[in-house]
């Protein structure tokens, strides 16, 4: 089977099919059919499978690509996908059919939502995740956080996605303090907590972080998947073992109504291709919160990274940006229990986010257990 | 001095400076400026220098950062600048002022224009440069391609952006047969055609594969910069010593008239965060070919690509994507000399591309040499 890729374009029906056809060898070849021998052409450049027009200057085609050219490789997928059609207008990527070849040689998710699971002890019940925040607090006050929160109860205490290395907390110290504080709240409440710091960075750098965060005793790291290409996801799961949750930095990028991929379909990004390229977790801005999403979206979301997709495992939502700590009962009725609960600025809004994470891990323990 | 970011924000006057401030917060200590320490905000949450109305529903905020909140960190500068605001609607960047401080810490092109001359030891002319293609190839043709393309003369010859690990031409056997092809032909010549491969992939495979390119004998490489993570370019650089052509792939998702990066200043992408990352030449689609930059843009794009940025070399502008080989005298005069141009398919429509190299070369020549 072929990687089936559907494009909408914006253009007249007339010209629809040409347009496709030149997708099609642009992102393959990359010439003109009569500049290189035919069956280089056949064997090599994309097929356009179908062309219709959805009426009013905008027309479907479905083109299908060797699956071989992607050689596994997530940097050249994003590339096969819109790499040089990029530099065009008016060509939105609608939707992915993957084949099974393609999906066992990307891997996917290595712990996903049952490893997670297994990870944190978290059975039958949604988990909770919380944020080390601001930027410009030091790595003792971070950690002190993060103690907080987890005497508090909560499942997950990430950094926040723009702690990189800066010399207010630098990684390495971060890390090791947090952890500790983490490890150490545990001890004291034979609770479970996992700290999952950012690792974000270029390469090698950025396997060199997560190698550090696992020396620390850390179970799983944040990525910044776009900002640091999407390859980076699965790398460090490969080299450590660690479980990813992947930020959604930068997607909003690739989200317009004419070009990039369609603003109502992020699923196809921030579902499939995050989850295939590794992806244990998923952070998305949830609707009604600080950024646009419809719940629709929320939901295409959710049912992409949990369905079935080949062997590829199901990978964890985490709906986040702005959820109010006392609406997480509606959002657990509305999502289920195989999501993750990312709630940060309002606890950070309460004198003191410890006992706000203790209430909201209490109210949703009433919920889930009756 | 701070990173200043002049962003465009379509909105009513009326909301643009709480929506600017909005943008500040958002995309440092992601708090509201009340769920913080104000020692803090004031520290490290962006701020808003100036917010003044362009008329019809858009205005002109200029937000400044620390730099030190980027940490000399490629991803994290892509996070702060888009990252989370990706996600809601109506922010264009449109411009960028750079701190000293931050352009050290980034540090830009090892080679740069100077460093690139040397390397080929072209002087006082414009380089020329071509493509190794289509996917689908075997090792030994695209060897045998590179074979008469330096014979021919052609200063550069690159692996085509697609070529990644595909079993047609693996990575490792294509740099091994390239390279030593274009190294005899140079024995035969007397020349010093250079053969960059592509070594696009995830970390820490991508920066393997530079060192197995270096290893080879290869003095510089192909990097899909988006795909990768803009963090490669300046990693494989620092690992390896080896010159960095950057390829575009991807960019054009950045480009909208609403949200991303103005598409009239994509030169802030192409040519300010692709120098500063590190790449020594920088591939855009030029003017009138297959793609839809105008002439003013990809001049702004040259410009950005050589002019003065703190100590940050000079990157060669490499316009491309559709050049007619009987035209580039046209561009050289349009160009100027400090220019890489890049003729692919228009040689490859020719019977023999080897010899429609040697004639642009000999073109090319007349024309620098009067």
């Amino acid at each position: 089977m072929r990687l089936r890729v559907t494009y909408h374009l914006a253009c007249s029906s007339r010209l629809a099919a040409a347009k496709a056809r030149d997708i099609a060898f642009e992102q393959t070849v990359e010439l003109p059919a009569d500049a290189m021998p035919p069956e280089v052409a056949l064997r090599v450049a994309g097929r356009v499978e179908s062309v219709d027009t959805l009426g009013r200057g905008r027309s479907r085609a479905v083109i299908s690509f060797d699956p071989g050219a992607v050689c596994g490789d997530l940097p050249q997928l994003l590339n096969l996908l819109f790499g040089n059609i990029s530099l065009k207008t008016g060509i939105l990527i609608a939707g992915l059919e993957w084949p099974d070849e393609l999906l066992t040689a990307l891997r996917g998710p290595r712990l996903g939502i049952a490893g997670l699971r297994e990870l944190t002890g978290a059975r039958g019940r949604p988990l909770l995740c919380t944020a080390l925040k601001p930027l410009g607090r030091s790595a003792p006050e971070l950690a002190q956080l993060a103690y907080g929160f987890a005497r508090g109860g909560i499942d997950l205490i990430k950094d926040d996605h723009s702690l990189a290395d800066q010399t207010t907390a630098p990684f390495r110290e971060r890390v090791e303090r947090c952890q500790e504080a983490v490890a150490r709240a545990n001890g004291e409440t034979g609770g479970n907590a996992l700290y999952f710091p950012n690792v974000t960075s270029g390469p090698p750098e950025i396997v060199e972080r997560a190698g550090a965060a696992r020396r620390a005793g850390c179970r799983g790291v944040v990525v910044n998947a776009l900002p640091a290409g999407l390859g980076a996801v699965g790398a460090i799961a490969a080299a450590t073992g660690l479980a990813i949750m992947s930020h959604p930095s930068l997607a909003g990028a690739f989200f317009h109504p004419d070009h990039g991929i369609a603003p109502e379909v992020p699923e196809v990004l921030l579902g499939d291709l995050f989850r295939v390229a590794g992806s244990d977790a998923v952070i998305y801005p949830n609707v009604g919160g600080r950024f646009t999403f419809s719940e629709a979206t929320c939901a295409a979301i959710n049912t992409r990274l949990r369905g079935a997709l080949g062997r590829v495992s199901p990978s964890f939502p985490v709906p986040a940006g702005g959820i109010d700590a006392a609406r997480v009962p509606h959002w657990i009725e509305q999502y289920g229990a195989d999501t993750i609960f990312l709630i940060g600025g309002s606890l950070y809004a309460q004198a003191d986010p410890a006992t706000a994470a203790e209430r909201l891990v209490a109210a949703v323990r009433r919920h889930s257990h009756g």
